[in-house]
């Protein structure tokens, strides 16, 4: 079987074969057909967004995805979190020497389709190769681009008291799964990851709005999960945030793999929920807005923004006491994404 | 002495952290110190150009620079290189468990530092942890995006037959230098990599023009050298070439290491040179440009476009033998960006 050698990062013929044999025909697109080191395109005079991720996840392949699907996902999700209509995205590749190229193959099809279906193109590129043992297989490290929206203002600075929290479905699904793969775990139930493009639904959030300023912070928690996310929206805000676990949707099987591991789930990666902050007045409209879309279907309201505790973050337990809600100091879960 | 753990790249605090203290310290600017996952910045109505490049070079610091540095000059050029006013970076960092935090703090250090120099803000960015023998210290992946004049179509597509070819400066001195550094040869001569950011000097050669539509073609020879770059055009605008090696400038130091270490200087990397076509009544009008500006002093016009043996280029040798100036299969000198 063809394997990757360090030529194919070389810059000349046996690169130049890779791009086009491989990249070319799963991306295919005007923008990267042109064969220039970059890609030229048509904005609208407004704002513009831009984000990046590098992806390192092990292994590349788990229930529910691969690293090349996630690579898309977790940008167009980024781009997505302004508020921003993402369009295009580019894709670093950092391959290993002897990384099978059949593997390869499949995982940049998964990256187009995963384009294909957040409607994006992948319009520019790299490729490097590092010996063995200076890489792990792939990383792919994915920036994009997107247009905003006039009245638009999304920020994780922008909770103010009073505010309602949403999350768009049940958590810790992809740090779950990813870590039963790697481990080789038999944890009873279907574990799956979440990993999904959220352009779609925060499309339809902001359709649902009379103003889409009422929208105040999106966020995907990802690396450090629902936790991470909503104390750093508490400190860039100034403001504290009260949670009631009982209204966060978690699917028994995870809750259940998770006491297992000795995880806990808010603060288990996710890649396909996102965490909504809007003015109260607009919380039962945006919630109903994100349950008509397929990837909100279990949406909930979790809690509220208060004034007390700037940059805390309160959680009343299922057993009803009250504790904080801390982000992980380091890694429950290393290489998740 | 402080080094980088797997929580630096957990999301959460030990990450927070980081982020606040090195990055944020260095590129500060109120784009990234929004603190979101994205950043949002107006463009005028018009073409946007975006370009990614991922570096893996090693050693990580060279006589002449440092992968920061590198990371910085490798996107501004693929973004200069359509003729665009890059503007914004992204930052994604892949650390090895184990690399010195200290020597973290000077590469990112001389990123911001090329960074100013260049012109552009690092505005949104990504840190990852992969474990020992996962990595190599830091891969950087930088994204770039620029803003189009009006008027300006450059491509690799674009060379005609009768265009002159011009180089901006000697040529190997990146790749010479980075392997006597990786190799501990003393090589006699101070060998030192051109890298620099050419968005300047792209910006007076366009000046200078009374029509901006008549250059064609500018692109950086990095990987593969002159030797990779000039195929590619030639491929891509299906013309031939004609170049003359006697014309090509190239300082006695490099031409004597690439003696030395059975290298063809013009399949060698360079980080700071930039190819250019152009209509041949502009030719000594841009080439008068280039001389004027400092990283094109010793420019020169160093062959042209003919319409026989499209796809392929011909070297007339020092010697005054004609033969085929291949682009290099593989490796010559591989992990030199």
């Amino acid at each position: 079987m063809s394997r990757v050698e360090a030529a194919h990062g070389a810059g000349g013929r046996a690169m130049g074969r890779l791009i086009d044999e491989l990249f070319r025909q799963a991306f295919d697109n005007p923008l990267l057909n042109a064969g220039d080191d970059f890609a030229a395109f048509e904005v609208p005079a407004g704002r513009m967004v831009m984000s990046t991720d590098a992806h390192v996840i092990t292994p590349l392949t788990f229930p529910g995805g691969d690293i090349g699907a996630l690579s898309v996902h977790g940008t167009v999700n980024d781009v997505a979190m302004s508020g921003a209509r993402p369009l295009y995205l580019s894709a670093a590749f950092i391959l290993e020497e002897g990384f099978s190229l059949e593997a390869l193959r499949v995982i940049v099809e998964s990256m187009a389709r995963a384009a294909r279906e957040a409607g994006v193109s992948i319009v520019t590129g790299d490729t490097k190769v590092v010996p063995r043992g200076k890489g792990d297989g792939v990383y792919i490290t994915t920036t994009g681009v997107g247009v905003l929206g006039e009245g638009i203002n999304i920020s994780g600075s922008r909770a103010r008291a009073g505010d309602r929290i949403l999350i768009s479905g049940p958590i810790a699904e992809h740090g779950v799964a990813v870590l039963a793969a790697r481990e080789g775990l038999a944890l009873g139930g279907e574990l799956r990851s979440d990993s999904a493009a959220l352009n779609g639904l925060v499309e339809v959030m902001l359709a649902g709005l009379d103003n889409p300023d009422r929208l105040h912070c999106l966020r995907d928690p990802t690396r450090g999960g629902v936790a991470a996310a909503l104390n750093e929206m508490a400190a860039q805000s100034g403001v504290g945030m009260r949670i009631d676990e009982a209204l966060v949707p978690l699917r028994t099987e995870v809750a259940a793999a998770c006491e297992l591991l000795g995880l806990e789930p808010l603060q288990v990666a996710n890649e396909g929920r996102l965490i909504a902050i809007c003015e109260p007045e607009s919380a039962d409209g945006l919630l109903a807005a994100m349950r008509a879309h397929p990837l909100g279907e279990q949406a909930a309201i979790i809690g509220e923004v208060v004034g007390d505790d700037p940059g805390r973050v309160a959680l009343r337990t299922r057993l009803g006491a009250e504790r904080w809600l801390e982000p992980p100091h380091g890694e429950p879960l290393p290489r998740i994404c």
